[in-house]
């Protein structure tokens, strides 16, 4: 294919992964690379997406008439009255991403069609120059980037762009490389020093800029990329009713800050696009700031789920130790933005904890929120619902973020196409090279046929994880050489235990536990994961979860819901004695808890939330399932509980000493 | 005065407060008849409201722009750079009510001189149908009536009802009744049935146009505002992009709620104005609804300082028992707007519970919302601030309601106004007559002439409350016939003691004490309410509470700030030992406590917020002391905490047994 735009292109590389550094000695998985079977834990869930969520999507953007602002533009009849947010076209970008991503893992006739049409018509949609949004300049529009802050011009050009980088690297130069060239060039020269000098109210741009230059070998794409974070912090953007800099992240430089703060998926995105521009550039210590910022945020500002942004205004981090369980936003996207984050900082490191939380936000964030049968979404991922929502699942656009019943669409949609792209890329995160040494990061049942020092490394993995602890590795395929297999102990697994071919059975972990050998085809390693359920304590100084304690069995969180404990407030009067272990019970877990007979609170005081000292209650002592988290709200509308009161909680009661 | 609009307008009666009902046994206090001394707790901000609020309130008006837009629309110069959100206008309004109270209190020249200049600019920027409004309906401006759900137009009006009700019931009729005349035929002639069939997405018309009818003896008004009660609950305001119709409490009409729900400034305004028209029509049914919601809403989603509305998203309630400390939003005006329902709720049922809740809103709302120079305030009213804020008062517009010091005006500026006619009325709700039984409600040091049974009844009333519990009533003049003197004992006051004169002293109350007889001059009541401070234990059904103690000490909740625990952090690891009675110490308390060393938390965990039990930490017993919490912040930004962890927290360690 020629090109006609000014770049002096360089041969394309098919990376095959969302994130290919060129620095540094470390790659992920490329797509094909790891192949899950379908009945697996995640298998069964990218098949969904491809099968249910990806027709779902493109008819509710076509019904809101958000595909079709792009043919509006094309014949030049964009009005005032145009559908859809600012941001609307990065949903069927991201969309797209997903639709190569599972080309790319499964080719489809019908589904290649589907991405050549939707190519087609966002091609033309682009202007001469390379412009290309559908919600600014053109007839009846705000003119081109008057509305830095919330424009979000940058940030769909951005997904346009990762869109673009898949297709790159999955398969090659097409008509959406075109496209997306043109736009960064013109972002480049739009926004280069001496021009522009300002950036996009919403972060994306940075990591797609950083990614599109790595697959293009093209610096000045770093190098952009580079620009936007370091003009950040400075209180560039202009300040908003009721949006303050920090909303944006514009109020302090990437390099000086201490966390995360402000709204979440902005501040995630852009940490991951400044891990990229750290390792391109090999700035250590850039790249030592952020690992800083992620700690704390990790150590402070996170949920039990991996769940980040605990406000629902501005959804946005809280302060340390702001964690309420009821209203927590933990929106789905800062989930995925999240993993984004935590995979730049374990592909430019190598420490198992990155991939520990991202192992927790998968299973607590992002296969909470897709409904089985991908069809509808949480967007906001609470750890408590006091009262069943009086709602079954909505035919309707869901105007908020939030009510216990997952959605087939939002009025603000990111999630459900965020999700999409993700669970078709998920495989390139199951494991990583560098040198000799092949790391299995995430477990399930499937195939691993990898590249390692030129050779084909051949492993089937079976294992009913996370519903059982046994993981059974045979290599199917091995390198005349030497290689390490390194599997991953996650860090709750204090009592693994593994062996070698022909070794005997011994403990491992936590953190990485080495395999080498020169392998040959049979051989066996033997990973038992402990999936006892535990208790996990909050820590003290979080005051929303005072005097409670959370179950979980392996990296999964699980919960209390009302529908299994009868009674129109149970949830609120139930008391785990954490003085007998949890058992196991199905794939979640039961205890033994005291449900309190109503609150003997005397009556008609005001207010009634600061009553005097209640005298001792009793109740009734009973056995609680647990189920997963991810599940809940699958069977029907429920109150539910992460953090459960124990009975040691003298609630309210005054001291005996 | 001749009017020349379509009123045939009865003569005008001199309620002299802010509540006058046409039916019913009960009225308050109207001005004058209550005094406050300058030097008690009341008097002292009354006075610094009339002589620091209102000039700092018209100096950041003057300096926005929102004055002069009532020029612009005079001189027919209005266009779309309007400075000010949509319901500024209703700033000057409530301002201008202010000062009416204020000059009833006590004449002064140059106030008056200021109120006529105000009005004058407010008449010259009426339409001719009476319409008035700067931000709708003139060149450059959206048309009249074209976004009920936020434009903010009726409620605009309504405050200048407000203010025009206050005049004619403090003055009597001038240049202001008419134009509130102009605008109250104008709203009554749109909206009747067979016109705008609709209402305003934020109520304060209902209880404006109800207080109107009262006044003039116009039913007409009262009508009009029977049917925007009516008429709410349909889903007839639009929704608007992520606004829900709870928000405008357009879900669920009035009657058929059980609590209430959404934006809480909203939903308090319209209760209000829903109890005047259930009032004024004698429709016990609605009344007795309104009453089952407040007594719902004041027991579960109410805090300890009276503060509502616990959500900073939508400025709204939360669910039931849903109150975190360290998120709660308690607007200031919702405070007042508190105040305002259960003023209306004391006058129809002459209940004590009603005023227990507006002395502890006023003590811990209104009084903290009001800094001491009079010139910076409080919007957001918090229980718990984790770290000390960066920055001193500032100079400039606070975009946003929170941050834990008082600011001088703010982008949303609704909270100064409202505080400054909340206080210059303030009197009035002091006391209240029903018969021959004069109510003292609210103790402070001061004198009372009080109409009662068509003669005065004089009293002084000496007392340091609520630094002191010692009140002395002494009788200045007295009726021919006997009197009730009916003295309020707070529901915590449970050793509360007093002495009718020449009685023993004896034990009174809670609820009522009346004394009765034919009372001579120089007659002593004698009354002693604990103040010894004490532990109040909240609610268990309050997750954000579990496992902590409040210190209240009479009215007044108390709190611990940073600044009196040195050491960075130690407001989160301070316990309180509960086996201890707090003690007094000057206005405040002082507890024990154990103060934990750092948290022997494993570093490095991933999150750190669920951790693995911790061990046993060791700490430092010490004394420390608590300050009402209506001056927190006013020494220096500071860490705060209302409801403090006790010893016999677990503190997330496993149970014993």
């Amino acid at each position: 294919m020629t090109t006609t735009h000014d770049t002096r292109r360089k041969p394309i590389s098919r990376g095959g992964s969302p994130v290919v550094p060129s620095k540094g000695p470390r790659r992920g998985a490329r797509v094909g690379e790891v192949r899950w079977d379908a009945g697996s834990f995640w298998g069964s869930r990218i098949r969904i997406n491809a099968q249910a969520t990806f027709d779902h999507c493109i008819a509710w953007m076509d019904r809101l008439g958000w595909l079709e602002n792009f043919d509006r533009v094309a014949r030049g009849e964009t009005t005032t009255d145009r559908p859809g947010w600012q941001f609307s076209d990065s949903e069927i970008y991201k969309l797209v991403e997903g639709i190569v991503w599972e080309l790319a893992r499964r080719p489809d006739p019908l589904l290649e069609h589907r991405y050549e049409s939707l190519v087609a018509r966002i091609a033309a949609a682009q202007d001469e120059d390379g412009y290309l949004c559908t919600a600014f300049g053109h007839p009846g529009l705000p003119e081109r980037y008057t509305d830095m802050s919330m424009g979000h011009e940058l940030y769909n050009m951005g997904h346009l762009l990762q869109a673009g980088v898949a297709r790159l690297r999955t398969a090659g130069d097409d008509a959406l490389t075109e496209v997306v060239l043109r736009a960064a060039d013109h972002i480049c020269r739009e926004f280069a020093d001496g021009a522009r000098e300002t950036l996009c109210g919403h972060p994306e741009i940075e990591v797609a800029l950083a990614e599109l230059g790595r697959a293009t070998g093209e610096a000045r794409y770093v190098e952009q990329a580079r620009l936007f974070v370091a003009r950040r912090g400075y209180g560039t953007l202009p300040v908003r009713p009721l949006l303050a800099a920090d909303y944006f992240q514009d109020d302090v430089p990437v390099r000086e800050a201490a966390a995360l703060r402000g709204h979440a998926v902005r501040a995630l995105y852009l940490s991951a696009g400044a891990a990229d521009v750290a390792v391109e550039t090999e700035d250590a210590e850039l790249l030592d700031t952020l690992q800083r910022q992620w700690v704390r945020t990790v150590e402070r500002r996170t949920y039990i789920t991996g769940g980040m942004g605990s406000r629902h205004q501005d959804e946005g981090f809280g302060d340390d130790w702001e964690l309420p369980p009821d209203r927590a936003y933990c929106e789905t996207c800062a989930g995925v933005a999240s993993v984004m984050f935590a995979w730049r900082l374990y592909l430019a490191t190598g420490q198992a904890r990155h991939i520990d939380l991202i192992e927790r936000t998968l299973y607590n964030v992002v296969a909470t929120a897709q409904a089985p049968d991908g069809r509808a979404f949480f967007y906001a991922n609470p750890l408590q619902q006091r009262e069943a929502p009086e709602d079954a699942v909505s035919e309707h656009v869901n105007m908020r973020a939030e009510g216990g019943v997952r959605a087939p669409w939002f009025d603000v949609s990111c999630c459900p196409t965020n999700v999409a792209r993700t669970l078709a890329s998920l495989e390139t995160y199951a494991s990583a090279v560098k040198g000799d040494v092949v790391s299995l990061l995430l477990y399930g049942a499937g195939d691993i046929s990898i590249e390692v020092t030129g050779a084909t490394l051949g492993l089937r993995v079976d294992t009913a994880y996370p519903h059982d602890g046994a993981i059974r590795v045979t290599v199917t395929e091995a390198p005349a050489s030497a290689v390490t297999v390194r599997l991953r102990i996650p860090q709750w697994a204090a009592d693994a235990a593994g062996a070698g071919p022909g070794e005997a059975r011994h403990t491992v972990g936590p953190g990485w536990w080495d395999v080498r050998r020169t392998f040959v085809r049979g051989d066996r390693i033997t990973l038992d994961l402990p999936l006892q359920p535990r208790f996990s304590w909050p820590d003290p100084r979080v005051d929303a979860m005072r005097g409670t304690v959370a179950v979980e069995r392996g990296p999964l969180v699980l919960c209390v819901e009302g529908v299994d404990v009868p009674g129109d407030d149970r949830l609120e009067r139930l008391l785990v004695d954490t003085g007998t272990a949890p058992d196991s019970y199905a794939d979640g877990a039961v205890v033994r808890a005291l449900v309190l007979d109503e609150p003997a609170v005397p009556e008609g005081r005001v207010p009634f939330s600061a009553s005097l000292a209640p005298s001792a209650q009793g109740g009734e002592h009973r056995l609680v399932p647990l189920i997963p988290y991810h599940r809940w709200a699958s069977r029907q509308p429920s109150a539910m509980r992460v953090f459960l009161p124990t009975v040691s909680t003298p609630l309210g009661a005054p001291d005996a000493g």
